[in-house]
């Protein structure tokens, strides 16, 4: 039979015809005016999109490059850092700022789990000069309070800098970072903005600004300051990703129109990021719904909208459902990454995902659960039942 | 929620990814070696995918050019035709067969319903020149029998051409015409070859190519002779739309390669449409059996697997069902055509369609019965699980 291939991954996700489009007619110099407004637009767009008044810098790199640029940007040798760590990318703050010779104290939980004020409290010192966390950790499916960190850092008058990845958070979760008082704040374009890898984004406040004037660790292709003057005059430092920041602007103009009114054509982009989280947390509670109807559990204690990660039951090996999806119905999702491998499986819900491809993919699963899996007496319509449900309730 | 545009017509069908990549460079001219070497390619695989020695002709017409075609070529004025007709695109061989002023015999049969070889036989004269006919009658989702036709015309030792119109019945049912005995054989671009409308090709037997030379009626643009000639160099007489060939070459690449082996990479045509036909029925069977357990009747007395035609249960109008799938889930199917509109709706599986999209559209309907029906009483998963039932056993 026909398997159409399919991206249920946390990134890369489904691109965005309108994207793709923009993307291969994207003929342009990046030293003319065609280029400058095209980027300066972009720009715009995004500070719109994160939902700040702080500047957006776009960096032709994948989210770990931004990731580097706010360690290499805003600290020195020696500096105390913390870090909140529950997972991969967790631990990639701490390989980060271990690099560039900070001093790294953590609060590391377990896989699937978030942290209390308190713990985080007890491991911030006076001379902390940043806290390192993502919005949503994508390993292991886990939505950190990041309304609830930055309260705590302003109520403790701290002088850490809080920087936020928020690569998958983004698009998924609500999020402040003015009102919050984040200072840096991560995104990626194979993401909710639904474009092909090769661009990150940060949103820098003021006070990440001026600790910049003053930090020492040496950075060159990432460095912001640099970035943040050529791009007032619609540049960037180095040669962009020309066609992947097109595709970006495409991207950000459906987003706004999926909030299209009769009154407003064009739509508006703020309702359409709303609209587009709603999108991924209905589309994440359906699966949810889903898949504890077939008898799974979720991993996280904290599931966030970004993907849902789901405990392979046991004795049973995740891959063979992640292999089973694939090879009979050309679906990807993701299994376990590190220790978690062969324990979990992860379905993603950021960016263009609908109804129709949640259905189908609860649909494929019972198929290879009822065929792979026999002993779990999967019954077919169980999850697809329950999913249905969260669907005709929602759009009541 | 986010809605995807997804094409469930029978025509146009969802485009496959390599055809619109090939369409998009194709920036080739038509009177230059690179163009006939493609065209003589293409020309070669259409004989292998319809399945024919005959030669094969592609015209830039849509599938009604082709049709006239196949009466203006083959008729003179006041020549006796008999056209088999059940359904609006069976009325359309009259309406040509008049246009060229044949004289008409018909075998009308209610739309919905079939032939019996008896029926055919009554109206079949010593001197009808031709008989025309639709391997898949579209507006009522019907199989008609062309291989009882055909062993009918050779029993009764009949100069009569078998002219089948095959554009749905192509790649969703076994045809056979050399074997059947079927002169024309006419095909459709935006169908199960799974490419936008633009094209459309005959596969025409020597006998018909001999009634040629003596046959009367005008054409010009249609003239077969004057494309066969110009085939045998890689060329058609006049512009031909060259981004829908390549489209149609890559297409019939893809279809063959679904038919690869380790031995064969390549794949193999013939086997991949015997595949791509086995896809349509395993489809079509979900179908039938998801519409049935959800209580519904099908339409037709003979159904296909091109596209399944569904009653509309009493006082209910098909319009809603197919505009709430359009409106909630961005799901197109077809209403009725000419009197059948407002009584049944047609779900089309002819082309690139697979598990994943046929679960998903039944989610979908139950979904709009459950709303916008109520007094049906649809549960959710009872025309899913009947779906998931059917694809279980195909795949045991």
């Amino acid at each position: 039979m026909i398997r159409k291939t399919r991206l249920f991954t946390p990134g890369p996700t489904p691109l965005l015809p309108a994207a793709q489009f923009a993307m291969a007619a994207a003929d342009i110099h990046h030293r003319t005016p065609e280029f400058r407004a095209l980027f300066k637009r972009v720009l715009e767009q995004l500070k719109v999109f994160v939902g700040t008044q702080n500047d957006v810098i776009v960096l032709s790199s994948s989210g770990t490059g931004a990731m580097e640029a706010s360690v290499s940007n805003l600290t020195s040798p020696g500096d105390r850092v913390l870090v909140l760590s529950a997972g991969k990318f967790g631990e990639r703050w701490v390989s980060l700022a271990k690099a560039f010779g900070c001093h790294v104290d953590t609060v590391s939980k377990a896989y699937g789990e978030t942290f209390t004020t308190d713990e985080i409290k007890a491991e911030l010192k006076p001379d902390t000069r940043a806290v390192y966390v993502q919005a949503n950790e994508t390993s292991t499916g886990t939505r950190h309070d990041i309304q609830a960190i930055g309260e705590l850092l302003k109520s403790e008058n701290s002088e850490a800098l809080l920087v936020v990845d928020a690569i998958t958070g983004l698009g998924t979760t609500h999020l402040d970072m003015d009102a919050w008082g984040v200072d840096v704040l991560i995104g990626g374009s194979q993401k909710a903005v639904m474009i092909p890898p090769g661009l990150s984004y940060l949103a820098v406040s003021e006070r990440a600004w001026e600790r910049m004037e003053s930090t020492g660790n040496p950075r060159y292709y990432f460095d912001l300051r640099k970035e943040r003057k050529n791009a007032k005059n619609g540049e960037s430092a180095y040669t962009p990703a020309v066609a992947l920041i097109a595709a970006l602007g495409a991207a950000l103009d459906w987003i706004a129109a999926q909030a299209a009114t009769p009154e407003k054509p064009e739509g508006d982009l703020a309702e359409g990021r709303r609209k587009l989280v709603d999108n991924a947390e209905l589309i994440a509670e359906m699966t949810r719904q889903a898949v504890q109807a077939m008898g799974f559990t979720l991993f996280s204690h904290a599931p966030g909208a970004a993907a849902t990660a789901v405990n392979a039951p046991e004795g049973v090996d995740s891959g063979v459902i992640c292999k089973g999806l694939k090879s009979r119905f050309g679906a990807i999702i993701t299994n376990g990454q590190g220790e978690m491998q062969g324990k979990i499986f992860r379905i993603a819900h950021l960016g263009f995902f609908d109804y129709m491809d949640t259905i189908a993919l609860v649909a494929a699963l019972e198929q290879v659960l009822v065929k792979s899996l026999p002993q779990l007496g999967t019954t077919f319509g169980s999850g697809l039942i329950a999913a249905q449900q969260v669907f005709a309730e929602a759009s009541r």
